[in-house]
């Protein structure tokens, strides 16, 4: 791969792209010294951590402990000497933090998926009259395929209905409403009070997937009416690969909750032994198996790096990233639609465009050192994260994504080839 | 703490303890060598491999890699370029070898308990008009807890009956019987073969928790008739704190099981992102959520510490561990009653004891550098791991329990202390 930094070297800079107002950007960013918390490759501009986030320095020294002191060394006995046993709570209060929870409502277990199953499984246990769960179609696919399971399972039917009529469509037979909060691919944000209230007038609980949010958009689960929620741990929390994901319950909704999917690490008395499964009080009961211990405590060390960052500044910064970014590609790259809204209440953190050949176009950036993502059939997403990326790493990326527009750099046979499924 | 080697110095050598027999041993071992490839702390006797493995040296370098260079540097390309996505699939093959199943009928995903509500989903499912759950009373709890969710969803009723009742309690109304082979707590051992027949004289399957038996015990679960299995990476496979489980399931009985809880990397077609779930042919539809790579990599690298060494070796060595260290314990230890069968046919690779003053007979042990575990309300469990213990540590062990109980070491007050809840 030919470096992003050497490429522009090679070529003129495209004048058009506003470089020296990028400079002036990152001269007054606030955040501007957080980006050294992270090691990221320098030959990459790294528009993808609303897919996979970097790593944090600090993470690399944390695994580094689990793996030669606390594991190798101190093996079995750091369940209790390093507090192995306690880092889902521990990991949840850091992150409760983030969205506007309090430090016994949030937990982290298991994936996504698994943790929809568990409370999808628990609110439409409360409602044994209702008939439907509801979703939004074109949802990101594993929160329905989620929904799906459980709905055959009960008895239940799925509906999916498009966003727009979501609220009407809540109804006194809705056993459970499955939602995103900020969609994959568009962006799109739903206002989280505006539908928790729709919702509460059917007496219906919102079950919210925030792994497009935490970490990214301000967010107050507490103030806003949010009972339940989900979200991902690898995005824009920088919890490594695959890292544990979280769940949310409001304290007052925590008492009467039982998922279906039960294990010993729920038991109020794991090691007592017993037949009997007596959930935990509170949000421990929604663990189940023992926790992947190297990915939990990598995310939880990753956690850290938002201590010292305020998320009104977090996202106060990613609006001006979107509005420089969205000019400069918008004015440069007329072919491209913009997909996202442009209302910072209105969306997430990444924005999306299309074009009828995304497939290519994002194969070419990756050859030149940028990486977005491309999403099925012709979307180009590229992830906004102000904790690392510059103003003059957005700069480079249009003036790259203009080359390639512009001189038919994407036509190349090479860049067509379909994904090799390794 | 004290080491155990200092310890040793520090007192005459217990005369009763037959040093040089274990020193013979440790000679002729063909293992001798393996020992060397885990990174073992040296003031220790690790006796709880079967709670927690030890750090494979090989697993060190494998997540150095996978931390600063797959991370850090190829960032989300990974998923690709160093083959991720394949990962459950390539680590369920090399667990495939170690317990008689073809590579196709393993995957990696998640943890043994949710493995466990996945196949009593499934398997249930295609007995629709069946009742009961069936399980052993005094299993490992989790799968008890997990029965019970899913029978307290499903309208199933749980039955729990004595292991030695369980044969006799399988009828036409089994919905789904489930037992783990080796027995946590005594070391107990079902045969596969026998309780197989059993089952399939009235047409029940039988799920199988392997956790306390791949990586200790000879398996070939296709000449058993097993048709359903889970199984835990962090005991005797030595995959690290909570690494992810696995789940068999016989090639002949993988296309109608379809199981509950189904999520995006189960999907025939995950990057299509289509609203509709199509399950993926083959074990892949027992994915659910994106995996936690860190720890399902490290898993995947000290399974090749398998590779060199022959299972049947392996249980070879573990049948002399048992019979050398329990003749030392019986004969110097009297008050300690044998809790594991000595057939070799009937145990596993892990010897346990009781006595009422378990609890701070263990503590004093951990106290010298002797680490096993108790289990509640009486028992100390000893893990005998091949790979990586010599006669001279079991020895060893032998020499400090039978001094402790001797001398009523175990009395001092700090070891009578509740265990703390960190």
């Amino acid at each position: 791969m030919k470096p992003a930094d050497s490429t522009n070297k090679d070529t003129t800079k495209n004048s058009a792209i506003h470089f020296e107002e990028a400079a002036l950007l990152d001269a007054i960013d606030p955040l501007r010294h957080v980006r050294n918390r992270f090691q990221l490759p320098q030959d990459i501009i790294y528009l993808d951590g609303n897919s996979l986030g970097p790593l944090p320095r600090a993470t690399a020294s944390a695994l580094s402990d689990v793996i030669q002191r606390q594991w190798a060394t101190d093996l079995i006995r750091s369940w209790n000497n390093n507090h192995w046993i306690t880092a889902p709570q521990r990991t949840g209060k850091k992150i409760a933090s983030l969205i506007g929870a309090a430090g016994n409502e949030v937990i982290v277990a298991d994936s996504v998926s698994v943790n929809i199953f568990k409370l999808l499984t628990a609110i439409t246990g409360q409602y044994p009259q209702r008939t439907t769960i509801l979703t939004e179609s074109g949802n990101f696919p594993t929160d329905a395929h989620v929904a799906q399971g459980v709905a055959e399972m009960l008895g239940l039917q799925l509906k999916l209905v498009p966003r727009e009529q979501i609220t009407e469509a809540i109804n006194t037979d809705t056993a459970a409403l499955l939602l995103t909060h900020v969609h994959y691919k568009t962006g799109q944000r739903f206002d989280l009070a505006t539908v928790n209230a729709a919702a509460k007038a059917c007496d219906v609980s919102v079950l919210w997937d925030l792994s497009h949010s935490a970490g990214a958009v301000p967010l107050n689960l507490n103030h806003t009416g949010t009972e339940f929620a989900v979200g991902c741990g690898y995005k824009y929390l920088n919890g490594g690969p695959g890292a544990p994901a979280f769940v949310y319950v409001a304290a007052s909704q925590q008492r009467s909750m039982k998922s279906a999917l039960q294990g010993w690490m729920g038991h109020s008395a794991p090691f007592s032994f017993e037949d009997d499964y007596q959930p935990a009080s509170g949000m421990n009961r929604f663990l189940i198996g023992t926790p992947p211990i190297l990915s939990l405590l990598a995310l939880e060390a990753a956690l850290d790096e938002f201590v010292a960052v305020d998320m009104d500044v977090v996202w106060k910064k990613s609006q001006t990233m979107f509005d420089f970014f969205v000019s400069q590609v918008t004015r440069n790259c007329p072919q491209l639609q913009l997909m996202t809204p442009t209302a910072p209440n209105l969306r997430g953190s990444h924005v999306s465009f299309s074009h009828p050949a995304a497939w290519p176009i994002n194969n070419a950036l990756i050859a030149r050192g940028v990486i977005g993502d491309f999403r099925t059939p012709d979307v180009l997403r590229f992830g906004l994260t102000p904790l690392y990326t510059r103003f003059s790493d957005l700069a480079q990326a249009a003036s790259i994504l203009s080359d390639i527009i512009a001189a038919d750099e994407w036509k190349k046979p090479e860049y067509s080839r379909p994904a090799v499924v390794t």
